[in-house]
């Protein structure tokens, strides 16, 4: 029998000792490095033969003084590692390039030979979404998507550096459920060993009774909703980001909670993706004071102001989203715009009426750039109140046990939000379909790759 | 119509200026202040009346000259709110209570009649697994519960920092899928619109597409598997820990990375949680060089030390593990094991083979305290010998066209590994079954609440 053998005493894998990554290259001048990545492009100058080497940081130019046999013929995308001197030159990205080392410095660690299906070097990528989304495992690679996704990335962690910062602890909740968060419809049927569950809609059940054991908690997971739309603004699977917190005064607490929250997140995707952002030509805007108007006031705004009539409807259609959205900016300078006081009966049963205005409750939607990116609310925390609404909206009690024994000894006030991870990016990156935030979208006719 | 009121110029959410947490007392020795919780605990003595009120950061124990009318036959769990001002009390925790304001100092926010299922205020609580699982809202109240949870939440934290220390982005890949990710056993099925989809046992797939695109990518999320197992080791929907990153020079780059990021990680949770684990009476082990045994001298050393003749097996039996664990804590004083080189018919098609051994691979477990917390390795990054294992697995390529295309325009050598969280945590904490580090499991028999 060998020796078992230790891992930890063969160097550092975190700093890729032996390999040099683009963004770092002009660290290295007058020194011989290794660069690997994907071939970038390939053109032949004078007698020269440059080749662009991308990796994860960034684009390396690669000097031969002779095109290596190595490269005849190899296609774009091929993954190669070449060796050569780091050499000071300003006309290059970072400052600096790599003489390769004669015609043996290549080393193809994957040799491609078809055309990709998009052209990954060029600035724009010229593809129709469903075409890029069908290829996705080759257009993602395209510096501006790889971008977008860093950026959702960093949105994402930014976002729990906020709520952490605040109290909350992370929470996972289970995506197989026996019955419907919010009522029956919308839900995608899963076969649960011999018996009939569904995938989550929302966390929101759970979180709430997280409330009584962690008071603030959030959760970044995926949420199914069953819901047959085909819209640019509608996912089938999207990443919710949940909030809950306890012992508020109302649902103006979570507003500010929420409002506090976007201005550090924002702030630091600006500074830690500043590169990205700028090669989307995004800027991230500062998240200053929030204006919220009253859903009432905002039918009369509407109606008035736009000239559609929207007196006693019961919910904002996209164009009238658009519209506040619009007058927000216009008044207030504002990117953002709060909605609260949402009608009774738009709203799920668990929301806390507003006690001063029967009919309406302490709901509320955030607006960003006139789109819905979050939904948020105080919850009713008296079991009574809880019990009371769910026979108004005719839930059974029964499926909702472990829910309501929460309520049964003693809840706080509390409430929440949940915001869409996808649209909030989408909407600070200008894009125009929510799917290009999504890695691979599932709508109702994608479910693949 | 009202003008729009500004949400930011109400005050800050995040401090709650207005309530002063269990943890903060003592910074308010003379201050008059309002804390806000559970009622934890109530007793009567010498005249005077002692209220434990608990919150998110301890329990505030509150002075009462005269048992206040309001606390009159209210429940423990009951919510409520105390003025009063803080007086330095060594024998508090934290070094202070609060001397209640007379006797309308007690606002009740919810008030509890019934006993709870168990006592959240016993310093152990005492309830059958089951039981204490039925009625998890009220449970997961007891502070070393509470405490459990935090402890996962920060580990998740711990660990993506390792990894976005280390050049990850964070990825989110579908989890309603076409197909299966290592063949068609345990999986989920869901009903997608009118089409047959399954759950997603692993991100696999997907995360090793992206490792084309980001070249080193994470994600912590849910994935399924419809193991009729009834085990203290499986859950059925868990939270998994992938990694995967590119141009590695084989598995032990992997091992290395996974070493340094758990080193970072259990370093942080220590740091982090340190009131938390001493509650729970648990030590972080440091992670320093982790052993390595070679799948066939771990059949060998079992044989011949342990009396099992084993030799000939393609797999290890959770007591092979128990006997490996006890091995590497004898022989090199180590929590964790590594058991690399297992058989290419135990692994997966994706799995890179042992081009030095034939019929052993580059894959890999990792032991921690003699159970099985990761499963990773190398993988095969070029697209002939891909399709050549795939066949060998009577796996059909044309589910796997997304997947394949990425092999198709040049992948780097990559591999990456899989923690399933709530395992590595009920090890951290010895915990005798992995139910207890998930919130709400999903087993063979239990889909609520």
């Amino acid at each position: 029998m060998e020796t078992a053998k230790a891992i930890g005493a063969m160097g550092t894998a975190g700093t890729e000792a032996a390999r040099v990554l683009a963004a770092d290259l002009g660290g290295y001048v007058g020194e011989s490095v290794r660069v690997a990545g994907w071939l970038h492009a390939v053109r032949a100058l004078g007698g020269v033969t440059f080749a662009l080497v991308r990796d994860r940081t960034g684009i390396t130019q690669v000097v031969f003084a002779a095109t290596p046999p190595a490269l005849v013929g190899l296609g774009v995308e091929s993954v190669i590692a070449v060796t050569g001197r780091v050499v000071a030159e300003e006309r290059a990205a970072g400052g600096a390039e790599l003489h390769a080392d004669g015609e043996n410095a290549v080393a193809v660690l994957a040799a491609v030979t078809e055309q990709p299906p998009f052209e990954i070097n060029k600035r724009t990528l010229n593809a129709h979404l469903d075409t890029f989304l069908d290829h996705a495992a080759v257009g993602l690679r395209h510096p501006a998507k790889a971008a977008t996704f860093r950026i959702v990335g960093a949105m994402a962690g930014a976002l729990r550096a906020a709520f952490e910062a605040r109290g909350c602890t992370e929470i996972h909740t289970p995506k197989i459920v026996a019955g419907a968060t919010e009522g029956g419809a919308n839900l995608f049927p899963v076969r649960y060993f011999a018996r009939d569950a569904a995938l989550a809609q929302s966390p929101q059940l759970y979180k709430q009774m997280m409330v009584g054991a962690l008071e603030r908690v959030y959760e970044i997971a995926p949420v199914f909703r069953a819901e047959p739309h085909a819209t640019t603004r509608h996912l089938n699977e999207y990443v919710s980001v949940d909030v809950e917190i306890g012992f508020i005064t109302d649902h103006h607490t979570v507003m500010r909670f929420l409002r506090e929250s976007l201005a550090d997140a924002f702030a630091r995707v600006a500074a830690e993706r500043a590169a990205d952002l700028a090669l989307l030509g995004a800027t991230v805007p500062t998240v200053g004071d929030i204006p919220a108007i009253h859903f009432r006031d905002a039918l009369e705004l509407i109606t008035t102001k736009y000239g559609d009539n929207v007196r006693g409807e019961t919910d904002l259609a996209p164009q009238h989203e658009r519209w506040l959205g619009a007058w927000a900016r216009e008044e207030y300078g504002a990117d953002f715009l709060f909605v609260e006081g949402y009608p009774t009966t738009k709203r799920p049963f668990y929301t806390m009426p507003d006690p001063a205005r029967p009919g309406y409750t302490n709901g509320f939607d955030l607006l960003y750039r006139g789109l819905e990116v979050t939904t948020g609310g105080q919850r009713i925390h008296g079991e009574a109140q809880l019990r009371a609404s769910m026979a108004r909206f005719g839930i059974a009690p029964e499926g909702f046990a472990g829910y309501l024994e929460a309520f049964h000894y003693g809840m706080p006030p509390h409430g929440g939000f949940a915001i869409g991870l996808e649209r909030l990016v989408g909407q600070l990156l200008g894009l125009a379909n929510v799917r290009e935030a999504a890695l691979f979208p599932r709508d109702l006719h994608r479910l693949t790759p």
